[in-house]
C-alpha cells in the first residue's frame, strides 16, 4: 500500500503519529487538513513530502472555487505558499509544490488546470516509486552478505510514496539474497526510528534491533556496525541535511572507518544554496519536555530542539541516487550534480 | 538537604523516578525496599550508591535477628551480596558495601557490629560530601568565565550524598563568580539529564538548556560548546565507564578539540580490572519500547539497551578527583592511581 495516494479529490495517507500502535489512514479533503497533517508529522519524510506537496496543489485546484482562470491561479499560488511554509527545511516539499505549479501555469482553462495539477502530482508519486526502486538497486551493491547496517530516523516506505530510500536499499539487498541485520536508532525526540523504522522492518521480517541514539558510538567501537545508511532532507554541494543526530553518526563512522552512505533521490539536491544559506527548523520545546502527559523535564525548561543537522560531505562515503552511486571525494562527478 | 540519609533505622532518599514532577522522599526500613529502590533507580548515581551500599549494610545490621555473632555476620554477608548484585557495573555500590563489611568484621559482639556498621556508613556519606567539595574546587579552575559546558546524565547533587561531581564543579565555578551556562543532554532512555540535571540546575538558577543526546555533535561543530564534563561509574586504567552516550561525546569532543573532563572521586577508580574485565549491565528493553503507557516501539521489538559505555582514557583530557586533577596523557601520574 502506498503511504500517500489520491482518490477522487481526497488525499489518503497513513497517520504516522499513531504508529506503532495503530496503522490507520487519514483523509485530507482540503488544504487546511493537509497542512495540519504535515505540521503534525502525520505525513513526513522527504520524498513523501514531495508527493504531499504535489497532491496538495492538486487538492487546492480540485477545491478551487474562483470563477476566472486568473483568480483561480492566484488562489492556487496562495494555497501553495501555505503548503510550502509548513516545513521550511524539507526541500522536496517545495520541489513538489513548484513542479505542479509550473505545470499548471500552462493551462488555458480552469478545468485544464485541475487536470494538469492532478496528472503532474500523480507523476511525482509514480516517479518516486520508480526512482526509489532504481536507487535501491544501486545501493544494494554496496551492502555485503552478513552486514549489520545502522540507520537513523525513518528513510523507509513510510517516508516515501513506497519502497523507501535507506530502507529501500536494505530491502533490495535482502531481495538479492543477502542476509542483513539492521540497527535502528530511536531518533529522539519524535522516535521515528523506534516508531516507524522498527515497525516497517518487522513487517518485512528483516531483523532489526532498536538502540538509543547514544549507543551508536559504543557499537561502532565494538565493531558491531558494518555500514551506516541514512536518508536526506536536502543535499547541498557542501553538506547533507538530515534528522538531528546524523552528523554525530558521521563523525563516529569516520572515527571507526565505517562507510557512511546517504540514500536520496536527485530531487533532494539543492544547487542553489550552500550549507550556510539553509535555515534549520527548530521545533516545539515540548517535544523534549514531555511525551503525552508524562513530564520528562520541568515544564519551563529551556530547550534547543533543531529538527536537522548538517553533515559536511567530507564525512560522506557515497550518496546513492536513482542515477547511481556518487562519491563526494571524487569532486568532478560530485560537482556535476550541482550546476 | 542530603540525597540520602539515615535516621533511627530508616534510610531516607529522594525518589528520583518522580522528578521533575515531584520532589518526594521514600523511606527504606529493610534491605528489600532498599534493593528495589536501587534496581528501580529511585536512588542512582555512583557516589550516592556508595552511600546506599554502606547504609544498606547498616540497615542489614540494624534489622538483623540472629542470636549469635557468627550467625549475625553470616546474615549480613548474605544481605550485602543481594545489595551488591542490584547494579553490577557501579563500583561504588560494591565499594560502599565492602567498606562497611570489612569494618564490621572487627566487632566482638552483635551490638558492636551494629554500632560499627552505622558509624562506618555515616563516615562514607560524610566523606562523600567532603570529597565532592574538594573535587569541585579543583575542577572549577578548569572552567573559564563565559564557558558553555555540556554534561550528560546526572552527576549532580542527586547522584551523590550532596554537592555533586560534574555539577559540583560547575557550582563551584559559579560560586567563584564565573558566568557559565550548561547544556544538558536528555540522556536516553531514562532521561536523567532532562529529569534530574535540568531540575537541579534550575533549582540553583544556573542557566541550563536541554538538548536531545543526538544534538551534541552539531552544537560542537558550531562552536557552541567550550567544555564537556561528565561523571563516572567506574574508572579503570584504560577506560572510563559512564552512562551510555559518554563515549560518543568523547569522540565528538576529540573531533572538535573540546576538552573532555571526567569528575569522579577516587572511590570510582578500579585498580583490579581493565576495560575487558568489566561487565556492562544491560537494562530492560521496555525502557526503549515505552514511557509509562505510551508505546514508542512495537511491544516485541528487539532492543539493545546497555546502561553504560566505556570511553578509552586516550579520549579523556583530565580526570578531576578530590586529590586534584590528573591527566591520563601524563602516564606516570595516571599510573600512580592504579596499583
Amino acid at each position: 500500500m502506498r503511504t500517500i495516494r489520491w482518490d477522487r479529490g481526497t488525499i489518503t495517507t497513513i497517520d504516522q503519529t499513531l504508529l506503532p500502535v495503530e496503522c490507520k489512514s487519514i483523509e485530507c479533503k482540503n488544504v487546511n487538513t493537509l497542512c495540519e497533517a504535515i505540521v503534525s508529522l502525520r505525513i513526513r519524510g522527504a520524498p513523501a513530502l514531495g508527493a504531499a506537496g504535489g497532491y496538495g496543489v492538486a487538492l487546492a485546484a480540485h477545491t478551487g472555487t474562483a470563477g476566472t482562470l486568473s483568480e483561480f491561479m492566484r488562489d492556487i499560488e496562495i494555497e501553495s505558499d501555505r503548503i510550502r511554509r509548513t516545513r521550511p527545511t524539507a526541500i522536496n516539499l517545495t520541489w513538489g509544490v513548484d513542479r505542479v505549479i509550473v505545470a499548471v501555469r500552462r493551462a488555458s482553462s480552469i478545468d485544464e488546470a485541475k487536470r494538469i495539477a492532478l496528472s503532474e502530482a500523480t507523476a511525482i508519486a509514480d516517479e518516486d516509486v520508480e526512482r526509489n526502486t532504481q536507487l535501491s538497486r544501486h545501493g544494494a551493491a554496496l551492502l555485503d552478505d552478513g552486514d549489520t547496517v545502522l540507520t537513523h530516523c525513518n528513510a523507509g516506505r513510510l517516508a516515501c510514496v513506497d519502497v523507501g530510500t535507506a530502507l529501500g536499499v536494505i530491502r533490495a539487498a535482502v531481495e538479492e539474497g543477502k542476509v542483513l541485520s539492521v540497527v535502528s536508532c530511536e531518533t529522539r525526540p519524535l522516535n521515528q526510528g523506534s516508531r516507524l523504522t522498527v515497525w516497517e522492518l518487522m513487517q518485512d521480517t528483516i531483523p532489526v534491533t532498536l538502540i538509543p541514539d547514544s549507543a551508536a558510538g559504543t557499537m561502532m567501537r565494538k565493531g558491531l556496525i558494518d555500514k551506516v545508511i541514512v536518508g536526506a532532507d536536502r543535499i547541498t554541494k557542501d553538506a547533507v541535511f538530515n534528522k538531528i543526530g546524523t552528523y554525530t553518526h558521521s563523525v563516529l563512522a569516520k572515527e571507526h572507518k565505517v562507510p557512511f552512505y546517504v540514500a536520496a533521490p536527485i530531487s533532494t539536491f539543492d544547487s542553489t544554496r550552500l550549507e550556510r544559506d539553509v535555515t534549520i527548523e527548530e521545533r516545539d520545546p515540548d517535544e523534549l519536555r514531555r511525551i503525552n502527559d508524562v513530564m520528562l523535564a520541568p515544564a519551563d525548561a529551556a530547550v534547543y530542539n533543531p529538527a536537522f543537522d548538517a553533515t559536511p560531505v567530507e564525512n560522506v562515503t557515497a550518496v546513492i541516487t536513482e542515477d547511481g552511486v556518487v562519491y563526494p571525494a571524487e569532486s568532478e562527478s560530485w560537482n556535476d550534480l550541482f550546476f
